[in-house]
């Protein structure tokens, strides 16, 4: 099965970033406004009852911490996505790198930026006009974060939750 | 905030559901395919903190348990939904009615009836049709249940996954 694992902003934050994704985002269906800690990974049912036996140590492990939004960014020319950059903090940074090491598979291609997706796939017509409207806008906020989801996507690419991982409150 | 708890069938059957789903039932996208518990709910910060805690016990005190599909049923003439029945089982029943109980708001209306919702929102001619050529189906299945998922909806109506509980690996 493939799997993913993501923080979730909360209902408010959502329901803001959702308001842009539901334009520009064809993703926008398949899984709700995330911050991505590890990309999508195949593992057989034996992997991963183990990796989540990590994941609970890695969630009790953690603190929650707060991140913050004061901007949108690019990964224009690679790919013509447009995120809401996420301040870089260190707790993203060690959470997306645990994820990466022991028994976790190693499948990260690009160092890792702290972002939430708003809009992808679009034609260069497009990015350029989305890109120049929401670099206007004045979307800033911060959230606290308290936990992380486990994910697997179904074959219509839908990505279902299987297990959340509380910091500080999974039991082993 | 607006809650619900539920039970995910696994992949496998996710994805055969989805298969009907999609032409059939228009909330096809807002929810993945799943056995209500509790219906929708609302509750504050607050009060969702102490049904969590309750939920945890819950969980604790349940046994994985299989639940059987071997027909396709309905709840008209109340409404034309169409759906897979689940096999009724008294763990089902014991869940549904622990979270009708204690600290929980009573809003159950009809009496519980664990189903997968394969259609809904049908016209009349719609549901005829519908109804009878997945009549003839021969749609069975049983998948091993070792959890429960509370969640919360989006201001488009979508629900995302809050926090998952595992028989008897939650820590209170």
């Amino acid at each position: 099965m493939r799997y993913g694992i993501v923080i979730f902003p909360s209902k408010p934050v959502q329901d803001e970033i959702n308001a842009y994704r539901k334009r520009y985002d064809p993703h926008y269906s398949l899984i709700p406004p995330h911050v991505t800690l590890k990309e999508a990974f195949d593992a057989d049912d034996e992997e991963i009852d183990k990796l989540i036996t990590e994941m609970k140590h890695i969630a009790n492990k953690t603190d929650p911490f707060t991140i913050n939004v004061n901007k949108v960014s690019t990964f224009a020319p690679v790919t013509n996505t447009i995120y809401l950059k996420v301040e870089p903090i260190q707790e993203l940074f060690d959470l997306a790198e645990t994820m990466q090491s022991g028994k976790f598979p190693e499948n990260q291609t690009y160092s890792y930026v702290p972002h939430i997706t708003i809009a992808q796939k679009l034609s260069q017509d497009e990015y350029s006009d989305v890109y120049g409207s929401l670099s206007m806008k004045n979307i800033q906020f911060e959230d606290k974060i308290d936990r992380f989801h486990l994910l697997y996507q179904l074959d219509n690419d839908v990505w279902t939750v299987y297990e959340s991982f509380v910091f500080g409150k999974e039991y082993v």
